[in-house]
């Protein structure tokens, strides 16, 4: 139970009550004995200002998790960032220093790949589709690039935004083959949807269902969407055959570099 | 635990530690099954404009408890204001409107007078004797004159704060006898300490002993500090034989004044 003696973390987005973070953390929190807790914030745009300046001062709060819509917004409020946050131009998490600085970190694309290995995915020389540019997507995207694979694929319904992150991670990593055209699915290894589609269960999938079809049962599914569990997305690639690899799963999985930037938890939590 | 769809409120001051409010806010609501949780916050003074913005725009937090050093500087930065917090010009609880509209009150006096109420004590034409004039000295005393005692003393180190108390009160409520001079201790019916003097235990009491001891065996002793439980300053008065209350009593007996305030408990809770 929360104390006045409790350090909190937080979680900020809009909306927010999906968000699996705060179970996972403070379930955690628990079974360590820490007087700790975590706490969602649903912040709307227009205030994010006043709420960065709050976090300043905030003297019992060691960091917060950020998620859609801010990871871009906020990576340019904060006092520094890693390299992979400001190559990304986004944050995932902050870390509240005691003076009061606060730092970015991006480690969704760590957390994404955290959560393949352990379904058997090696990104080395493999063929890769993301789905989305957003923060989430991009995050994904140069991580597979960190880990060496042969083919990335970006696909967006904002052209212009895949193409320029295309260009961006093709500069950072030229010996890679780095794209946005792609005829059918049947090459990759791994597709990843890193859009909100199938958020909140309205039954929609990122790709029209005739190419989702041409999905190889010899790949890994992946899913940000924490909510539902199982996207429409997941469950048609399951019913082709494939690996399926949950929103919920890579939260989970990025959890411990979540907590250890803020100083709360250990990488491997 | 605390989920992503946990509705907030929360306790702003500085230090926060020490409090007890989110240990009873929080029991209450895990027995009454009410996914609604409070957090202490610790905020430093130059970050309370930026905490009040955000107030504004944090969609899932319902309201916020303030105490000390805050009640007299967020109370002129609100958007609406209880009658008596305006008299008062301090304020121990905010409601945040769904439009984000912040609205004041202070609800200390009647904490307190709940909690004398329970100990026996009725106000009307007693004599009391407030010690401390910042905000929640302000705000027993001015509960006090509307229960109608007979006499009213006002005694602060800070004399001028005192007087100013005692004069604005005294117009408010013409008919009572209002001062700031008082040569023993012995005709009054009600002490209250509402200084921070004993909090974290330094020992010390709010009047030199020799002026204590001339306390009355029949007054009712109060103090507002929580921590420790039972003050230096509570414990020379039980020892003289009167009734005391404790800080964590009043703390307890406003509850649900503060809780009907932000719209998350019944006033008897």
């Amino acid at each position: 139970m929360i104390r006045g003696s409790t350090q909190l973390v937080a979680i900020i987005g809009s909306p927010i009550a999906q968000v699996k973070s705060p179970e996972n953390f403070n379930a955690w929190f628990a079974e360590n004995g820490q007087d700790l807790a975590m706490i969602a914030v649903d912040m709307a745009e227009q205030n994010l200002a006043g709420f960065i300046q709050a976090l300043r001062g905030w003297n019992n709060l060691r960091g917060c998790v950020v998620t859609v819509p801010y990871k871009q917004v906020l990576a340019s409020q904060l006092d520094g960032l890693s390299k992979r946050a400001a190559a990304l131009g986004s944050v995932n998490v902050i870390r509240r220093e005691a003076d009061g600085r606060l730092l970015g970190d991006n480690v969704d694309g760590e957390g994404f790949l955290k959560a393949a290995r352990a379904h058997g995915f090696q990104p080395a020389e493999r063929r890769a589709l993301v789905i989305g540019s957003g923060g989430v997507g991009a995050a994904i995207a140069y991580s597979l690039c960190e880990g060496g694979v042969r083919q990335l694929v970006i696909a967006d319904l904002d052209q212009p935004r895949a193409q320029a992150l295309a260009e961006r991670l093709q500069a950072a990593f030229p010996q890679l083959e780095i794209g946005n055209r792609y005829a059918s699915l049947e090459a990759f290894d791994l597709v990843v949807n890193a859009t909100p589609v199938g958020m909140g269960g309205t039954g929609e999938t990122p790709l029209p269902g005739v190419l989702l079809e041409t999905l190889s049962p010899a790949a890994l599914v992946a899913d940000v969407v924490t909510s539902p569990v199982l996207t429409p997305f997941l469950e048609l690639a399951r019913n082709l055959g494939c690996r399926i690899q949950t929103g919920p799963e890579m939260a989970r999985a990025q959890m411990g570099n979540l907590g250890a930037h803020m100083g709360v938890m250990p990488l491997d939590a």
